[in-house]
C-alpha cells in the first residue's frame, strides 16, 4: 500500500473499516495544497476516528464548484471522519436581511438535501455526515460570551489580516468582516471537531483559530486546505461568475451549452478550469469508484481503456482524432499543453463527465416531491423589475384568492423587500457588500 | 417659575407629582451642555413620564466623580423619570479576563448598593430607580442577532469614528472597542427607554444610535449630555487618576489630605476641578436639599448667610480673611478669578462639602453587615508583589485548614490570575487596552 501513488489508494466500503490509522491518514490529506497540524491528526487517529468541519452558506444555489470540497469530503467519509458541515443561515440571513427568514430556512434545507444527494451518487457511507445549523448555536450565551472574549483580543488590524484572502479588502470594511475570523474559530470548538477543512485561501484564518482558541481556553485544531481550483471560466470559482455557475439541476443541453463557453485555450493549462474539473473533481471520484470495486461506473473512462486509465478523450474521426487514454491529469495536462488535445475534444468528454456526475443527483431530485419542494420554496421564480412608465397606469391587482402558492410568495418576497429597502436605505449598499464578502468566504 | 434661574426650580418631593410636563421637562435638561431630540422628549412628557438609561462598568472602585453624573440624575428622579443604571458586567469581566466572574458579580452588587446610598443620601424618591445588569440580556439570541444586523450595516470606519471620543485612539484598535458603539444603540432598545444620558464625550456614540437603530427597525431615543468636569487634579476625570480618586469610604482626614494635593492655582479657572466640582455637584446638590424644603441640610452654606446663597468659603481669620457666600458658581469663579478667594480657604470649603457629603453615605455603610461583605468581596485587599529572591529561599506555605477566609479568597485570585497568564500572555497587553477603553467610556 504504501507504494500505491498519490490519490489512488482504493478503498472499497466493505473493508474501509479496516483501515489502519496510516492509511486513513493518507486518505484524509492526499491531494492537499497543504496541511497545518498534520502529526496531532496522526496521533489522534491511532486513538480513535476524527471529526470534521466545512462550512457553507445557504444562499445563491449550490453550482458545480461545490463538487470540488465535496470530492475531498468524500476521501474523510471513506476514511471513518465524522464530518460536520456548517450551514451557515446566520450569516446567510444577514446577507438577506431583505428577505424573509423562512427563504434562508428553507435554502439551508435545500443545501442539505442535495450534499447528502452528491455523496449518494458517490456510493458513500452517510452515517457520519451530519449537518448543523449555524443558528443552532452562533445565538447562545456562551458563544456569545465567546465571541466578547475574543474581540477583547483580537486588533482590528490582526482581524483584517485574518481575512484577507476571504473577505473583500475595501478601505473601510463592514465589522461583520471582521468578525469573520473569530467566528470561524469558535464554530471549531462549537462543533467540537479535530480538523477543518477549507481552501487554501482560509489559511490565515485557520492560523487565527490556532493562535486564538488556546487564549480562551480552547484547544488548537489541525488544517487542511484545498489548492484553489480555478473556475471553468478561469479565476477563482464563485458564484458571482457566472460562465462557473452550472447548476446541479441544469439539464445535459444546459451543461453542454455553458461548457462550450467555458474558457480553455489551445495548449494553455495554467487557469484552465476544464483541466482543473477533470484534475479535482473526475479523476479522484474515478479514483473512489475504482476503490469502491465500481470501475465501470466511471463513464469518463472507456471501457476499452487499460486497467490504469483514468480519463479518455475521444477525437472527432472526421478530423483523424484518435481516441486517447490518460493514466493520470498530469498526462493529459502535457498533452494538452504539446496541442494533442483539441479543445473541443476535451469539452465534449468533460460535458459527458459532467452530465454523469449529475445524473444520479438529478434522478433522486426527480423521484423526491418533496426535494422539489424545499427548491421551490428556496428559490422562487425570480420577479422580473418592469421598467416605471412615465405616465400612471391604473392597475389592478389580481384578487389575493385567485392568485397561485406561487404567486403568493412571489408578492410576499416583493413586499418584504421594498419595506427592507425604505428602512435602510443607506444600509444596502452595505449589505450588499456583506453579501460578497459571505459568498466568497465560504464558497470553496 | 418661567423666571427661574436655570439649574434653581425648587421641587419639594411632596410636590414633585404635580409638576407640570414642561416643568419636569426644565428640570430634566436643565444644566446640561447639549440635548439631542429635545423636542421629542418634551412632546412624550405631555404623554407621560419617560424612562432614562445611564450606563457604568462595575470596574474599580467609585470614586467622587461619580457624583457628577448622579446629581444629574437626582434631577431626572425629582422630575418622576424612571432611570435605569445598566450595569454592565459583561464589559467589566471582559475587563477582567484575568479575575474570576464572582468578584465582578460581587462589584456589579456593590455599585448597586452605592448608588442607591447616595441617592437615598440625597433624600431622593427610590422607586423609580431601576438596576439592570448587562448579563441579564446581553448574552440572549435576539440581542445577538440585532448585534449581528448592525456589524453587517456598519463599517469600521465608522464604528471608529462613533467611538473616538471614549475608545482609546490607537492605530489598531480592539474589536471590542469598535463593537462598543453598536451594544450601546442596542441598550437603548433592550432597556426599553426614551432617553440615554453621558458625558458629551459620548456625543458620537449618541450620534450613531440615533442613525443606526431606526435602520434595524427600532425608534430613535433623544440624547442627553453632560458637560465634561475637569478632575480634582485637573484634566479629564478618570479612575485612572489617583489624586481624582477620592474613594467614597474615604475618611474625612483621608479627604483633607487628597483636596490639598488637588490641582487648584491662584486666579485660576479654568480647568480647576474643585471649582467644577462645587459648580456641578455641591451647588446643584444644596438647590435641591432647598427645593425639598431642607436648606438647613447644606452644610456648606453658613447659617447666617443670606436666603438665596449657594456656597459660603470662610477665610482664615489669622491672615484678616472674612466670611464670603456666593449666590451662585459664577459670582465665586469670578471672585476666585480675581485673587479675592485664596486657594486654601477654597479647598477647606470642599473638605467640609465633600465629607458632609459622605457622611450619610458612609454611615449606611457602616450601619449595613451586608454592604460591608459586599465590599470585602468586591475589593479584596490587595497581595503586593514581592520582589524575586535570586536564592531560592524555601518556603512553606500555611496551611489551607489554618488560611482565613480572606486569604483563601486571595490565594483563589492569585492562582486565577497567573493561570490566566499562562493561557494569555500575548492577550494580556491587550486586555489592558480593551480595559482602559471601557474604564474611559463608561466613567463620566
Amino acid at each position: 500500500m504504501a507504494s500505491a501513488p498519490e490519490g489512488t489508494l482504493p478503498v472499497p466500503p466493505a473493508t474501509a473499516a479496516q483501515l489502519t490509522p496510516a492509511e486513513k491518514y493518507q486518505l484524509i490529506t492526499q491531494n492537499l495544497a497543504e496541511t497545518l497540524g498534520g502529526e496531532q491528526l496522526r496521533a489522534l487517529l491511532e486513538e480513535r476516528d476524527a471529526v470534521a468541519y466545512w462550512g457553507t452558506a445557504p444562499t445563491g444555489r449550490p453550482h458545480l464548484g461545490y463538487f470540488v470540497p465535496l470530492t475531498k469530503i468524500a476521501d474523510f467519509l471513506t476514511a471513518s471522519v465524522e464530518v460536520k458541515v456548517l450551514l451557515a443561515d446566520v450569516h446567510a440571513f444577514l446577507d438577506n436581511l431583505k428577505a424573509p427568514i423562512e427563504l434562508v430556512e428553507a435554502r439551508a434545507e435545500y443545501y442539505r438535501r442535495l450534499i447528502t444527494a452528491v455523496f449518494r451518487s458517490l456510493n458513500l457511507p452517510l452515517e457520519r455526515l451530519k449537518f448543523v445549523v449555524g443558528s443552532s448555536y452562533q445565538y447562545d450565551a456562551k458563544y456569545n460570551l465567546d465571541k466578547y472574549k475574543l474581540t477583547s483580543l483580537t486588533t482590528e488590524h490582526d482581524a483584517r489580516k485574518a481575512g484577507a484572502e476571504v473577505v473583500k479588502q475595501v478601505s473601510s470594511p463592514l465589522l461583520s468582516g471582521l468578525l469573520y475570523p473569530l467566528l470561524q474559530a469558535l464554530d471549531e470548538e462549537y462543533l467540537g471537531v479535530d480538523f477543518q477543512f477549507g481552501g487554501v485561501d482560509q489559511r490565515k484564518i485557520f492560523t487565527y483559530a490556532e493562535q486564538y482558541l488556546p487564549k480562551i481556553g480552547y484547544k488548537k485544531r489541525s488544517h487542511l486546505m484545498n489548492l484553489m481550483v480555478p473556475g471553468l471560466s478561469g479565476g477563482k470559482m464563485s458564484s458571482s461568475d457566472p460562465n462557473s455557475k452550472i447548476d446541479f439541476l441544469d439539464t445535459p443541453a444546459q451543461v453542454k451549452s455553458k461548457i462550450q463557453k467555458a474558457h480553455c485555450a489551445p495548449g494553455e493549462v495554467e487557469g484552465n478550469g476544464v483541466l482543473a474539473f477533470i484534475r479535482h473533481v473526475v479523476v479522484p471520484i474515478g479514483e473512489l469508484f475504482k476503490g469502491q470495486g465500481r470501475a465501470s461506473a466511471r463513464s469518463w473512462v472507456d471501457g476499452d481503456a487499460p486497467a490504469d486509465a483514468v480519463f479518455t478523450v475521444k477525437g472527432d474521426p472526421k478530423f483523424g482524432g484518435s481516441v486517447r487514454h490518460f493514466r493520470t491529469p498530469d498526462e493529459l495536462d502535457d498533452a494538452y499543453a504539446a496541442g494533442d488535445v483539441h479543445p473541443g475534444d476535451l469539452k465534449a468528454a468533460t460535458v459527458q463527465a459532467i452530465n454523469a456526475l449529475l445524473a444520479p443527483i438529478q434522478a433522486e431530485f426527480a423521484a423526491d416531491a418533496e426535494f422539489q419542494a424545499v427548491e421551490q420554496r428556496a428559490y422562487p421564480p425570480e420577479v422580473k423589475a418592469v421598467p416605471a412608465k412615465k405616465k400612471e397606469k391604473k392597475y389592478t391587482p389580481k384578487p389575493e384568492h385567485l392568485k397561485t402558492p406561487e404567486e403568493k410568495a412571489r408578492d410576499a418576497a416583493k413586499a418584504a423587500e421594498a419595506a427592507a429597502k425604505e428602512g435602510a436605505k443607506k444600509g444596502l449598499n452595505e449589505v450588499e457588500q456583506l453579501r460578497e464578502a459571505v459568498v466568497d468566504t465560504l464558497s470553496q
